[in-house]
């Protein structure tokens, strides 16, 4: 095969677009059809080849759903959704994904207040924090928004037995910046594995754990938000993430929660909010 | 954001894969997984663009068919079934791509035998020619799989309209290599772009356009199998088409065809086979 003949091809179709088409767009088409041509070039890509991958892109779309993204689930196990956290201007030390579980859909709760509806069927922890600004005062009326997995390792939106909106919440910091709710100790679970992301993970002998964690988004008028997960270090998948999210600085010691009634474990995170 | 952070990312996930993974799978996702990387930092994606595109494959999959590959069609959008035989160890210049209308189903028809079913809508031509080795010897019993478009730009499993195998055939060469057939006249037609591909052209601002060709699978015993598209050099669209599978090698000219009652125009075409 002429290499030269290959790459005056890939400038052809590159250079198909026209120049009324948005720039943005241009931009992100080309660089995708070189990097797209250049994997077919160093891999010797056969036909067979492509189709399976075809085929195989087919079958991740019959099984998403409003519930499940099975590219953005795949992207996750590439790596590409963390790639895009840490090259993102908002992305910093307290940013991880967002991931396909997020649900705008959180009850408002008072501070202190519990994101667990019915009976707690794990370890309930109380966790506090400060809000602050980039010079470090409080930052009040900063909202919390937390989702969380059950102890079965399902959220409410793919779990039939759990309420609508379990083990969500929306908090409000008070005066001084000050949050607190109360929450369950997060569960490792697995991605589902059902899809063609459990196809790529078994043909890569890889494990499909996530470690425990909780979901939050932070944000406050005239800050940019935080997009963030919490993780508990104790965790036997702390280091081996099937989604590669983890950050050191994300990792909490989940302590027992001397003096309290209401919670076995104690927790505690402070966020600085950026200017918008 | 720090350049070598990324670089070790990228690292951490291609090694992530076990050494246990097939030799080919680890090879292909790695390259998959470095370009992808590397398409991320180029372009400085974004949350909300990869979500974006993620979207666009669930919306891709959803219109998929046994009869439709959107992922496919896409790919042709990008030129990489034509990469993909450009680089083939089978390719050569009597080669072009497969395309999705490819059915194992065309029925038997004897040495002249038309591939019209029922009243042809355009013009009837004769194509003839020889099946040959590489030392120039004739082939007998050379089978052509031959498939092609009505003038209405639909392929029979496209078209409630056309019987199930209309404008299909089989033939097969006689003791002197020799194959005739008639078929019709082809038609430039639209890719489907009612789906992402359709998305994609128009963002491209590309048209849909095919030229018109008529598609073939030759083989023999012993044989690499050509698979090929063979063009009108009088369409509009044959310098430009919206997925870049012209070869200039496959470009005939139809010519009348004088002294004949059952046919308006004649096409001649010869066939070189390489050992298998």
């Amino acid at each position: 095969m002429d290499r030269l003949a290959a790459d005056r091809f890939t400038d052809m179709v590159v250079n198909a677009t026209s120049s009324k088409a948005d720039p943005r767009t241009r931009q992100l088409i080309e660089s995708g059809i070189r990097h797209l041509h250049a994997f077919i070039l160093e891999t010797g890509l056969t036909l067979d080849e492509l189709v399976s991958i075809c085929g195989l892109l087919v079958q991740a779309g019959k099984i998403s759903s409003d519930a499940r993204n099975e590219f953005l689930l795949s992207a996750n196990i590439l790596g590409l959704e963390v790639l895009v956290d840490m090259i993102s201007p908002n992305g910093g030390p307290q940013t991880a994904i967002l991931g396909p579980m997020y649900q705008p859909a959180a009850p408002r709760l008072p501070l202190g207040g519990s994101i667990i509806q019915g009976d707690a069927d794990g370890q309930v922890t109380y966790m506090e924090g400060y809000v602050r600004d980039a010079s470090g005062h409080p930052i009040a009326d900063a909202t919390l928004d937390v989702w969380q997995a059950g102890t079965d390792g399902l959220y409410d939106i793919q779990d039939p037995a759990q309420s609508g909106t379990n083990l969500r919440g929306l908090f409000t910091t008070d005066a001084n910046g000050h949050y607190a709710f109360k929450c369950l100790r997060p569960t490792a679970y697995p991605i589902p594995d059902d899809g063609i992301g459990g196809v790529l993970l078994q043909a890569l002998h890889r494990h499909p754990m996530r470690p425990a964690h909780l979901h939050l988004i932070v944000g406050a008028e005239g800050k940019r938000s935080i997009i963030s997960q919490l993780y508990d270090r104790d965790c036997p998948y702390i280091d081996n993430d099937s989604i590669f999210a983890v950050k050191d600085t994300l990792v909490l010691t989940f302590e027992p929660a001397t003096g309290r009634a209401d919670a076995e474990l104690y927790v505690r995170y402070d966020w600085t909010l950026q200017d918008a």
